[in-house]
């Protein structure tokens, strides 16, 4: 799968990210390594010959799959980096319908994040997480403890490099994959989640509805460096040949077992959608859009009885906790369309929701609750509000929202503006929306364009947040496009692969990335030389310009540093060998 | 040049817009025909037949250059439609340097669209932009007579089909074109403002530096149905030989009036760049990255003198009052990266431009104020508010905001995020970013990819603004999407060439454009399909609402129509010929 990749790519492990080197930051025990690239920058060129730059850290959610020290054989999956963690806490027996290859808790034993967060347990998940977000594993530990963060780590999943979702974190994105009945397939699949992750998702659903279903999550699950998340609805759906009134608790109950022992870390459940809510979307313009909505009304409706899974909510905690899975508690209701948007029928789930999350910590289990969807401008900061007020807090995980209707193929960008605002807000996790959504199912590039639009709007979100270290991306960046380092601007960006090549359409010689000019005022006229030469007049005038916002930039980079403990690097990246500067 | 751009994309003028028609609404006078793209629908199936969709009027950028009726000859230019407008009025007569052929003002007259409004009148151009926003003319006068809107429309520009740019309209989006000294032709810009102004353009910029300035300029504003406006200290430049030292009041004021008498509709002068503020600057991470404001500013430290611009400023009214030029009053010192945003530099500059409002309203001259650039978004609001207190509510004008500098590449998208908040927060005007900002000269695709995106954020802001109309385009747009109307999903989009290619990709057989599924779920397991049967449950226990719906979008519709006056259609634009629903 590796190779077919990088046939396909033209490209290595690292070679989209040139200049760059796979890092890791070493943790209280050996086997605690936290992932990091790092992007190394040329000298500046300072009025007594060159100053260094610092080469600066970006998280990395691409696992084993772009470090080159590692051979992924996608047959046996990565590495199960977590394996020892899980074993060693003695939580954990096998599960006996699997010959013993998979686990689940001992009698009596809760072996959530959550519970160990509550009795005050620092697991290497939570130093891992803390060493990621540069921030104290204390404050980890009490943002889980209270419900407010989640670390979604199945004890199936040991592949997973821990990671976590909470409003005091940084903004996280999840990109959906999955086949459908009539299109994509298993080696589509994993190669989509490899692809996704390179670019920055920082977990996956599985949405597959076709045939190959288990399959094609378990060969997710083994090669994936984040967490996978599973609607289980649709699985028992196939199971009862597509029918949703012949749906069953016991059929969901086995479907949901099954994926658990698999590995899968949350699940999408749509508990909220009640019999008496379902009227409610009659006059809507757009009904009910969700299909794990849609499938529970359909159910609720021809049974008229109350939604399964909300009268067997405890039960179903009970089986998550077994396996550390985290809820996460769908918006079957939510609006498909601007004129749907915060209507009674959306609202009236959202307060079931919050019920719900009050059971699922009684259990000790791990929540997250889900968002919209299309929302205007005007109107997406309620929703947050209320989310935080009825949940108490616990994250919120928003699709989009879409901010109008109007724009079919390029619903990444009507999202991108709804996500980034409803993440400055307190939102967690934001959940992508590719250019095709609406029109047909996304291929490889409509993938990338999707998880870009929302590192974006996560990362505008993080800057509006004032996260610690989220702004020293910006400022190193522009200083290194104001100083005409072209290589040091690509490599620092989202996508260097095409910021480069944009600038090779307008410019494609090899010197005009040395140039002190670019292609939108030519050489002779240059806003960014004159402002060079109002820097040397002021600097002639006693304002020692540079210096002022070097040191800025470094006390940045020093207090990142500090916080992240030493560094190791394994191996050279890029095409940059400079050597790393160590910091103490 | 029609003929070409037709070629090169294998379209005729109104191809990209199947299922619509070009349309005009008849004004209080013959000459007076304002154009709109009127969208029809196909029957939706009731329960009882089908039942007929009223079409959907769109504002319609595009000029003649789409109307199959019109043939555009571009070595002649587009029909002069206010010239009689113009002539009539009495207060222009021959500007004598243009052997009669260009107009001015008469000894002692304001023929500007604000001195008419202060005195009451309601000019064609008035009652055009009435129509066209679908509000009282009453309203515009006052907006016009307070400063708080402007109509750009230079009486040499007779092509023009007048728009307004004020925070009580709707939202407009500028689109910059132009070559530089390395690159693009005079054709290629014509062809740019036509391919622009076809996806929604409300303006265009031609931001020229190189030889050809003068004729490039020429042939843009005969062929543009849109306001142009210009920044014209770039060709007061290349007339001193590049050297910003060397520019004089006298070389720049010939450029004003050669520019005025051509038809430039708005100057972006960059008279708030005062001597004192430019040391502000040096300690920004970017500097000055406005390049009218660096080269203002090079040429203040050059002669330690203030700002030519700012000193010679109401000699610079009288000129642009002479042929109703709009100021565009620049933001020389706008933040060229996040770390620069709401400087001292940017606010000192801000404050002069509020002093220069006052004395261009003195002189009868329209104004409105151009801003930032690069803003995270929790400092988005604050710029609007202090540009509303400073310049007494005259109407604002940005560029973006990126919301973060780590995207090159992606501009677009960075700033259509702050672009669509500050609309909602009352800006009048975006001025587009193309996915090539910071990287290179924005081809075709670029130019497309930015209009687009600033459409989207645009219309984000009308609705989210609550302006009278907008959000029925999305409701229409979702009701034909929930009913599986394909063709009318996609002819309803901002792109419906976009729109449909996008779902040819995933189901290309010409049967699944009238499937009642889609490519996500397939045909056995579809959400819509089972809300479908959610609402005829609630139908047959007495909740009628897909007659509710219908009606709430008919008074919309009513609503519009009424306000529009009634509708003359010129020639069957698309696929679908279903005669237009004619509404008293």
């Amino acid at each position: 799968m590796t190779e077919l990749i990088d046939r396909l790519t033209g490209t290595s492990a690292t070679a989209d990210f040139p200049g760059s080197q796979k890092t890791y930051v070493q943790g209280s025990r050996p086997d605690l390594r936290v992932p990091f690239r790092e992007v190394h920058q040329a000298p500046s060129q300072g009025a007594a010959g060159p100053v260094d730059n610092p080469p600066l850290r970006l998280y990395d959610t691409s696992g084993p799959h772009t470090d080159p020290a590692i051979k992924v054989v996608p047959e046996r999956g990565i590495p199960p980096l977590r394996r020892p963690w899980i074993l060693e806490r003695g939580d954990v027996e096998p599960a006996p319908a699997s010959s013993g290859t998979r686990l689940r808790a001992r009698p009596g034993r809760a072996p959530t994040q959550l519970r160990y967060a509550r009795d005050g347990v620092i697991t290497p998940e939570l130093e891992f997480v803390a060493i990621r977000e540069q921030v104290p594993t204390e404050v980890v530990r009490e943002e889980l403890a209270a419900g407010r963060a989640i670390i979604p780590a199945n004890i199936n999943h040991p592949e997973l490099e821990p990671m976590i979702i909470g409003a005091r974190f940084l903004v996280k994105v999840n990109a959906n994959i999955g086949n459908s009945a009539l299109v994509s397939s298993i080696d589509a699949e994993v190669e989509k989640m490899r692809w996704a992750t390179r670019w920055g998702a920082d977990t996956v659903m599985d949405l597959s509805t076709g045939k190959e279903i288990h399959t094609t999550r378990e060969w997710i699950i083994r090669n994936s460096p984040v967490p996978v998340g599973t609607v289980p609805i649709y699985q028992a759906l196939e199971k009862v040949g597509g029918k949703p009134e012949e749906l069953t608790w016991e059929v969901y109950r086995d479907t949901v077992i099954e994926q658990a022992e698999q590995g899968v870390d949350y699940f999408t459940v749509h508990a909220g959608v009640l019999l008496r809510y379902v009227p409610l979307t009659a006059r809507r313009v757009t009904g009910i859009v969700s299909r794990g909505g849609s499938i529970m009304a359909a159910w609720c409706l021809a049974h008229h009885q109350e939604n399964f899974l909300y009268t067997h909510f405890e039960e179903l905690c009970e089986i998550l906790r077994t396996y550390d899975v985290s809820f996460s508690l769908g918006d079957g209701l939510r609006p498909g369309s601007i004129a749907d948007a915060n209507d009674e029928a959306q609202f009236a789930e959202l307060r079931t929701l919050g019920e719900l999350t009050r059971v699922a910590w009684d259990h000790d289990v791990q929540v997250m609750i889900e968002g919209p969807g299309h929302v205007p401008m005007h109107r997406i900061k309620e929703n947050v509000e209320l989310q935080k007020e009825l949940c108490q807090d616990a994250p919120f995980y928003t699709l989009g929202p879409l901010t109008t209707d109007v724009a079919p193929g390029y619903d990444h960008i009507t999202s991108a503006i709804g996500a980034a605002m409803i993440g400055w807000y307190g939102t967690a996790m934001l959940c992508y929306v590719t250019p095709k959504e609406h029109l047909g199912l996304p291929n490889r590039d409509d993938v990338k364009a999707g998880v870009i639009a929302y590192k974006i709007a996560a990362h505008a979100a993080d800057v509006a947040k004032g996260h610690p270290g989220a702004q020293l991306w910006d400022d190193t960046l522009s200083l290194a496009r104001f100083e005409f380092r072209w290589e040091d601007q690509f490599n620092l960006s989202v996508d260097p692969v095409t910021a480069r090549s944009m600038h090779d359409e307008t410019l494609p010689a090899q010197g005009a990335k040395l140039a002190h000019f670019c292609s939108m005022c030519g050489p002779k006229f240059c806003s960014m030389r004159i402002t060079r030469e109002v820097r040397d007049y002021a600097a002639a005038h006693g304002i020692a310009a540079d210096e002022a916002i070097r040191l800025g930039m470094k006390e940045k980079s020093h207090e990142f540093l500090e916080r992240g403990g030493s560094i190791e690097v394994t191996a050279a990246g890029g095409r940059d060998p400079a050597p790393l500067e160590r910091q103490p």
